[in-house]
């Protein structure tokens, strides 16, 4: 049977996220108690794989003998590499298949895998060792360029040669959900020449997306870019918190600093490129052509994007934007190569992000700054 | 007996780094064998103070059943803060003094816990979470000013309100005297508007210090700059090696990324604040005066620096820079309390190095960038 035409015994709602094709991997702990380990989600269930583990399921060549769900991190799993992530996927949609009776018809060891989604605490993926925020939408990066440099072309010179990129802080990464509190800073008022220390007033959401890498490449020794897609374990949804009004003082020479360090939210679940394969598609033509460490076919994902605002006076949320991964012009392959091109080494459960993903239309943008046209 | 006319019953040459007033820690492991643990330089003799934990001498309220020493990083005993950092140093004083019979006399106990510094292996000091480069040194700010903006102000607006830094890389952070491999990057040719795929032909040096944090903060809450010393371990020399080809063509908007993620060279021994204690001066004259978040009086550290290069053609290094630390504008509580002032996290073993700390006259400077004046 096609994976597309898989079925699981659990009952999985058709506008769920997490059907048995997906399987994104997390980190949880049963709200009654428990240290964290490592599961899956599959409709309204998170699956514990360190229970699957406990039981010799993953007893294939690459997992047998290793305790990398029994984990209060991804990063062993992220360290082991695609073939190890293709074995897990495969058991583990076995196990959940409508037609396997092993978990199906054994009641105590269903008790024990599967919690319900309201009955867990999720925590974050992976130990992040480093994390780099990219400015690979072409739309975002012109918007920003018009605002700030009206009288100038909207791309610098640099940004069709290479995906621009900044580090980012990764102490402050959290789960989405945990509350931000709003940062102060120093703020120049408006025909001011002296800064203000203040609370933010221009607090802006940034839409993105993050890839965890996996095996990671040993320092000085760069991971070529037709091999880069077998060093990503998968995505997640990012938010870069930015406050706008510290970021436009504090930014030159050097870059982003405070604007984007007071917080950074991810989703807990994690998508993996394998679940993605479906969704496989080609991004924007390049031109002019990438030098040759960067050329490469070019392939992305489609992955529809939505941004939704609620604040405490409203009842419902409201969307405010809807874009799409595709809309990238330059790759994760690309990113990752051009990242480790000097050598710099990647870890397992480093993560990269996107960048604010924008689409062609105002409707599409990624960031308030754009909505609402510095307004 | 003052700590400055203590002596220890250890030869220490007179011009050693490492009297027993310094006692820097560092990780390392017996060159025969062993898994690294922390030690303290003394002459020529590295202490291993995982045999005093093993043997009870750590007994005071703050260390007392608390295995850090056993470890292969700082960062547990990072985390401890201050006054578990100076009741070891006084342990560790008193068992090294000349007076003191307790390790002294005991020849087996000198045999497990003195190694000749030949014989030993050194390692990175702490799990370095994030890694922060500051831009403090007013010479070297103003020097890169007039290269690369000759018709404007030496300094930026911003630059004389905050303490202006960047996210660094903390994964290819290595120890001083691990060879490094000349990077690969996008260099834009003179006259040309295509940039080129090719090794870096400006690799410089940049002369810095940097400091690890202790108990560090927890997000959503700053550390006020009068606190900012109790966070802070301990010093190391810092070597941000830079490809200033590479940075000049990608570093705008978001300042620096791979002209400096390839390594940054520290060195193994982490002298601590207590240390330097004699060594307290105030620094350079602040003004405007910081904001009130930044006020403080403005306490630094006499710390001579000094550069050589050695190339494999020359029998001798020779002496490129000497400098010192007190130069710097913004010091070490203004940059921890700015970097924190959004609520940003700092976790023990965060690494915030000073930037390039030039001095005032042309033999001061400490990049190639300004020995040489971009040539």
């Amino acid at each position: 049977m096609s994976e597309k035409l898989l079925r699981s015994f659990i009952d999985v709602s058709p506008d769920s996220h997490f059907p048995i094709q997906n399987l994104p991997y997390g980190v949880f702990n049963p709200r009654n108690g428990g240290v964290p380990r490592i599961g899956v989600a599959i409709g309204d269930w998170a699956l514990d794989t360190a229970v699957l583990e406990a039981n010799g399921f993953f007893n294939g060549p690459e997992l047998r003998g290793k305790a990398v769900f029994a984990q209060p991190t991804l990063n062993q799993f992220m360290a082991l590499g695609r073939p190890a992530w293709q074995e897990a996927r495969a058991v583990i949609q076995e196990l959940l298949a409508a037609d396997c009776p092993t978990l199906r018809d054994d009641a105590l060891l269903r008790q024990q895998a599967l919690i319900p989604m309201g009955d867990v605490i999720m925590h974050l993926p992976a130990r992040i060792g480093d994390y780099t925020d990219f400015y690979s939408s072409r739309e975002h990066a012109s918007n920003v360029g018009k605002m700030f440099r009206p009288d100038k072309e909207p791309l610098l010179p640099n940004w069709l040669y290479l995906p621009v990129a900044y580090h980012g802080r990764s102490s402050s990464i959290i789960l989405d959900g945990t509350p931000v509190k709003r940062p102060w800073g120093q703020i120049l008022p408006d025909g001011s020449r002296t800064p203000q220390f203040a609370p933010s007033a221009a607090l802006d959401f940034e839409l993105e997306m993050g890839f965890f890498t996996g095996p990671g490449n040993e320092l000085g020794h760069p991971i070529p870019v037709d091999q880069a897609e077998e060093h990503i374990f998968g995505l997640v949804l990012v938010n870069d918190w930015s406050a706008r009004d510290i970021q436009v003082w504090e930014y030159r020479p050097l870059g982003p600093f405070l604007a984007k360090n007071f917080a950074t939210s991810i989703s807990p679940w994690v998508v993996t490129l394998d679940a993605l394969t479906p969704f496989r598609t080609t991004g924007p033509r390049q031109d002019p052509e990438p030098l040759p460490y960067l050329r490469h076919p070019n392939q992305t994902y489609d992955i529809h994007l939505e941004v939704t605002l609620q604040s405490p006076e409203m009842s419902q949320p409201v969307s405010i934007s809807r874009s799409n991964f595709r809309h990238l012009y330059w790759s994760m392959a690309q990113q990752l190569a051009h990242h480790t091109s000097t050598g710099c080494n990647m870890r397992p459960g480093d993560l990269l992000a996107s960048g604010t993903i924008s689409g062609p239309t105002p409707g599409s943008y990624g960031s308030m700054l754009e909505l609402s046209w510095r307004g």
